[in-house]
């Protein structure tokens, strides 16, 4: 069977819906609870969530009890043969002769945790117009693009303490930033989001050995919306010579399903065209990138939307470049795609390029937005759209509380 | 009792010679197996190791199970009062009219293992000698310390899945290095040490909260040695704007020994002096530095030595600095101190420093050596003197094999 076939549909009729996000052809895996209970794996399915540990009690799947974990990390480790077969299993299940005593769950009812235990947290920078664009403000026009840029995906090391699942509110947070007479202690003036996707590793590479393209993207267990929300001015002070640090700590979002690899599939395509060959180590023998919407809305608003293939290095492509070194990599590392922008303002994926560094405010539900005020909620989203039927990742959203005093 | 009492000895013979790095005053903890049996905690008393996980099996000790684990994580989350009791009860169990019946192993028989899962690395750079040395080398005299140097402690993110303990070789790293025509694919010729002291953070902060410096001091359970090898020619061409990636991600060498701060406390004493007046949020009660001695040596020459006092920031204020946004920290998180340098050649915790960015080779065992060759091997040391004994650290060796084909 094709798990991917437009043709298929679900006797979970609200999954049948051309702009339902969960379709069959879907089957994004989550964690979740229901009125306090003990989080465990699922599966979304258009409003409901397919209980996977009640599905592996009740004898519908086999997967070691690892579906009963508050976490996806021992599911993933079992490897991508084990994937495809609760692929193929859950695609039997759930289509119209499958099998309607499968345990379900009422989404509305269900609290969504992180869907792994993130082991490390890796952001990268893969939008050359979104690193042109912030280059010009940070470094100006001349030294905007770094060297390296076109030979390498840049990135580095995030915090993967503070990644949080959508829903969570984040504080404003406090830090230096840079004044006339030295620097000052200030809640963050220019507060941003990155809209990104991010990767989930699913397998493990040793100490020492590098992982080529091909294999890395077979380590990929899927992906997930991401957003990296950024304190402008802290960066602004703090990123060199190491990087940002604190900027960045604050907080990352991502949404509680990750939609496959085997999902996306349809939807494989090229990325932005090459200025200059890459090295053997990051050449892709087929393209990497995903035909796939994705943009965000503050406070309801639509305010950019542009295509996940705007993009100039694959996930496969950074992975393999993270393990270029011999760094170890482990199943739950998440990976940053770096922000997505188009080359449009409307297509920008964070208010930095879309405002010009705050010079040119532009106007959500009548009122100016230079940055994120508190209260603002920014909300994520993505999908692709097939013949019928569109592969999306439901929410990804949080709101800005006040700073602590 | 005070357990740093200098007139205490042991019933273990070996712990009462003044060079021993493993006196009755220092008791540090650390994970062994012996003959490949099961990894678990110990604590090094002269040439031997006291298995916690037999003293509590045998009732000489109560940690509620957490010494019978592969890592210290578990014991060190119960807090700093059960730290206390323990070390006390240690204190008395081995002093020479303690118990004589306590379970210990040879350390020449055991495996020394990780002391902790490290659940992420952060990296600093809080020697002025260092930062500007390596300043000048990176961006010339004039760019050579950033701005905000003297006013926070400069951090980056590291990679927690490449940290590994004494002993574990080491493979040159790979990687893009710049060349006339663009990038090249090399084995790194520039291969580097890094003389660091890596604190161990003991406690969790909360998302959202910010510690202060007293706070952050109370929640460091101790240090480690640690070689933050760096491949200085990737560096060179990966670092901008996002910092070191690779280039640091292929192995961080720790010592097996966490010396706890209890230890420590006689050798209290200031760091460097301040330029300017930091915030209040970095501002510290009390001096957070240790007068110890640490060096390194290639091949068993000794190359340089100098005292953690040289640096500017304490791994307190950096704690506390890494809250500043409100990250949260967890229980095995690594800081590492940045690299220890005094103001002389010979003081120098790094060869691109010692050698001037490989212009002035030095000799080592008769031959020149700008970079580390394929076949070196780096030990760190440390320790602090007290009356007629001594807090060391043990070893903390690393040896570079050939990069792999």
């Amino acid at each position: 069977m094709t798990t991917t076939d437009p043709k298929l549909r679900s006797w979970v009729e609200t999954a049948n819906s051309p702009d339902c996000d969960f379709p069959i052809q879907n089957l994004p895996f989550g964690v979740f609870s229901v009125a306090g209970d003990t989080p465990r794996c699922g599966v979304a399915i258009g409003d409901r969530i397919v209980d996977l540990a009640a599905c592996e009690a009740g004898g519908f799947l086999q997967a070691g009890g690892t579906f009963s974990r508050p976490h996806l990390n021992d599911f993933i480790a079992l490897g991508r043969a084990t994937w495809d077969d609760i692929r193929q299993r859950l695609t039997a299940l759930l289509a119209e002769d499958g099998e309607r005593n499968l345990p379900l769950v009422a989404m509305g009812d269900a609290t969504m945790h992180l869907p792994v235990t993130v082991t490390e947290f890796t952001d990268f920078y893969a939008s050359k117009n979104h690193a042109f664009n912030v280059g010009v403000l940070f470094r100006g026009p001349e030294n905007a693009l770094p060297a390296q840029w076109t030979h390498m995906p840049i990135g580095y090391n995030g915090r993967a303490s503070s990644v949080v699942v959508s829903g969570t509110d984040i504080h404003r947070p406090m830090g230096q930033v840079k004044g006339e007479r030295g620097p000052v202690w200030s809640p963050c003036r220019r507060l941003d989001l990155e809209l990104e996707l991010g990767a989930i590793v699913g397998a493990n590479s040793a100490m020492g050995d590098r992982v080529s393209v091909a294999e890395a993207e077979q380590m990929i267990f899927g992906y997930v919306l991401l957003n990296d929300w950024s304190a402008r001015d802290l960066q602004a002070w703090e990123y060199q010579p190491l990087g940002p640090f604190q900027a960045k700590a604050f907080g990352t979002t991502i949404s509680p399903w990750i939609v496959t690899q085997a999902a996306l599939e349809p939807f494989r395509c090229e990325g932005a065209a090459r200025v200059n060959e890459l090295l053997p180590y990051l050449q892709e023998e087929r393209p990497g990138f995903y035909d796939m919407q994705v943009g965000w809305s503050m406070n309801g608003q639509k305010m950019a939307q542009t295509n996940y293939n705007v993009m100039y290095y694959s996930s496969a492509q950074q992975l393999a470049h993270h393990t270029e070194s011999g760094c170890p990599m482990r199943v739950g590392d998440l990976l940053g795609s770096g922000t997505i922008s188009g080359p449009e303002l409307n297509q920008t994926g964070a208010l930095l390029e879309m405002t010009q560094g705050g010079k040119n405010p532009v106007t959500v539900n009548g009122v100016p937005r230079s940055f994120i005020e508190d209260g603002d909620e920014i909300a994520l989203f993505g999908y692709a759209e097939g013949e019928g039927y569109r592969i999306g990742f439901g929410p990804c959203t949080g709101k800005i509380l006040p700073a602590k005093a």
